[in-house]
């Protein structure tokens, strides 16, 4: 499989055409960065772009790569819901092109949330303790406030955690997340890394994700250039291509 | 739903009684020991009958309870290739009874290792350690080389996990259960704890179960006893109640 | 060495009871219950006795025993300083007899606490997470309150842990305490349990107490039963009797 | 504090001189590397001097350091007891400088050590579990034999850990040490790691150090740094400058 890169002189794009030169099943064609035409991945041959660039250029990227009938794998931010539906009327006329766009390629991350949904109606209680180097600016971290939801959603009904805390110091409980308490620790010499714990009679289970730098979404997105051809139109999130 | 309890004097049987009176949803019909008619249950109207007793007595527990339109949830073991026909024959005259028969009620054991069949694919490496209390006998646990075959299992096809040991000392690598490693920790203080360990380019997925106490396989005899009746015939483990 | 037990029939009494009589290098004396005459002691010559009894009685025991040249072991709670200034005075006149009265004996919530105090000053982060069962009524608990004031206390002239936190949900970033942030989880299934995290570029340590049963006290009893008699006058908490 | 780097062109050296220009209290006076005179510390006044070099030059450094009464923190490896011997004796004809050599800078590293050095004697059990990327030729590492060793010095004279392992699977109980069990996990996606669990009855005590990148040995340096001129004559391992 031919894998082209945008960005490729980037930190993160060389990371990825690192990558797609190791990996014996992938052959890098040809990098792309401000400047050079896109016509570039035609001219290559390319079967599949990675595009990890900034939300101002994304939108023409996709429509060029669409309509020269070439999948893409996307890890750039900023997509509303006007630029998703703008990228499905693209791909309508196109159905055998394929679209990843992924918030997050860590596996790791996105099996721990997967995994935290499926185990929440077995316990009585649930919580979250994130932890990151101290030079992050929001406490709780997206990943945990949207795993503490996951969990809400999943104990629909079910009865709150057990807690008798009645007296004791302001904020020790943690934040409340839709009724499941996260707790966020910043420490020197951190990266990222999230717990989720639930626990019942006699016995606790312990979801744990450490990423330890940031080349972290490497395999997803190796993951996500095998397999996107096998699934043709839009798709939101690696969870699809993992059979999750 | 009417719950009874066979072996209801027995240590484990005296913890189920007291978990079903417990539970808003569940009435305490009668508990049955040895030397008490098994007639008791159809006397008190019991829907479904816990049996925790022992290899010698189960089988004869069984028939008198499916033919009396009774399900069951049973805990006892030495369950038989034979043993499990005669069950099933007994079931066939009987479409709606149901009987649960479960090597481990510990839903944090079944989640976890669910959980590392659903991950094994996606990370290049993957170990088990295991850690008890020093009585026991056996090392590796039965669950923990259970585990690893599952890994190994869901790895097939795939490369194995990387490891340039070259220079070492015996045991230090721990046990090679089909390609994957086991270590055993043996330490005063603890009960019963397993941690997965999954580890790919720049992130770690760890899934930790800890069995604090001997109650841990009550939540998971609830689940049973209120599911067992939609699972009508012969259910092996309790990951089908579980949905998974 | 004979060592008798005062509330030798209730719970802990009874554990030390059993615990003491399973030491090889210890004897059993006698056990003294509500309405048992103190001279017991003296007549089995006993030469140390462990007091877990009340508030109450706990005075009357130790005028007793330091006057009959017995050394104490004591877990009772609610000695107020009055009361340490009054134990002195009666072991003025006893130069030979030793008692110790200890808060906590449980050695690795000690020595975690003392590890905690020696490593503060060499990183630039720390903060303390603690786990407990759901039915505690006050968070954070108090060993860990203590934890941090003692780290905070280690800690003083360094600059404060860093922290960009700037927006955030409250409480997500635990309690302060005295600049030291705190974290309680609160977990069906869990007993008692303590971290204390530290960091600095590129490394943590982490610093874990893990208490699975109600028994965690027994190592520390009896360590203080064979050390006492080395400490005369009067000692308070165990660390002094470890060497820390 | 002028502060001069040798090999300060090289990846550790340039960190090192980053890590120096950064510190309030540091001034960061000239950088030496292969090919210039060492006579560039004496024109820059020069007062400490850090040598992460190589073998083959470094007795040569310390010999023209020593001579010009510069203080040296040393990371160099290759330090036999004949060179040991050199050192001291060039160092008897200079009582005001010091030397420090020391085999490990990362402070987490040598506390963790040191902890578990005085907790081994307090604990029934002890067992050593360390955790490396897959490209480490040696299982166990060297810290955690070393670890291992100092744990089963500290327990001379008290009965080995329980142990009632009677059948299993060949290396599942890990590597003997001593006497102490060592456990080594390779997995991809993680640095370095050690986890030193003590058990006793009801509770366990675990020590974790986590390596998270490459630069965990810069605050132990600085601390080097800080502290060597108080120690005059050699000094090895930064232990006695961290007070323990």
């Amino acid at each position: 499989m031919r894998v082209g890169v945008l960005g490729a002189k980037g930190k993160v794009g060389a990371t990825i055409v690192g990558a797609v030169e190791a990996a014996d099943d992938l052959t890098f064609s040809v990098g792309v960065d401000a400047g050079d035409p896109l016509t570039l991945f035609t001219d290559s041959q390319t079967e599949v772009v990675v595009d990890f660039t900034h939300p101002d250029v994304v939108m023409g990227n996709l429509e060029f790569l669409i309509g020269a009938g070439i999948h893409a794998v996307v890890g750039t931010t900023g997509f509303t819901d006007e630029r998703i539906a703008q990228v499905r009327s693209w791909l309508a006329d196109k159905p055998d092109v394929s679209v990843l766009i992924a918030p997050n390629f860590a596996i790791g991350a996105v099996l721990s949330m997967e995994f935290a949904r499926q185990a929440a109606r077995f316990f009585e209680s649930a919580e979250v303790i994130e932890l990151h180097h101290p030079f992050k600016a929001d406490a709780p971290s997206g990943t945990a406030t949207r795993t503490a939801q996951m969990i809400a959603e999943a104990r629909k009904g079910l009865p709150p955690s057990p807690d008798a805390t009645s007296t004791g110091i302001d904020g020790a409980r943690g934040a409340d997340v839709d009724g499941v308490r996260v707790h966020s620790v910043r420490l020197a010499g951190l990266v990222a890394h999230q717990e989720v714990l639930f626990g019942t009679m006699g016995e606790t289970l312990t979801i744990r994700h450490d990423s330890l730098d940031r080349t972290s979404f490497v395999p997803g997105v190796l993951l996500g250039v095998r397999n996107v051809a096998d699934h043709p139109g839009l798709t939101i999130g690696i969870e699809p291509l993992m059979g999750l």
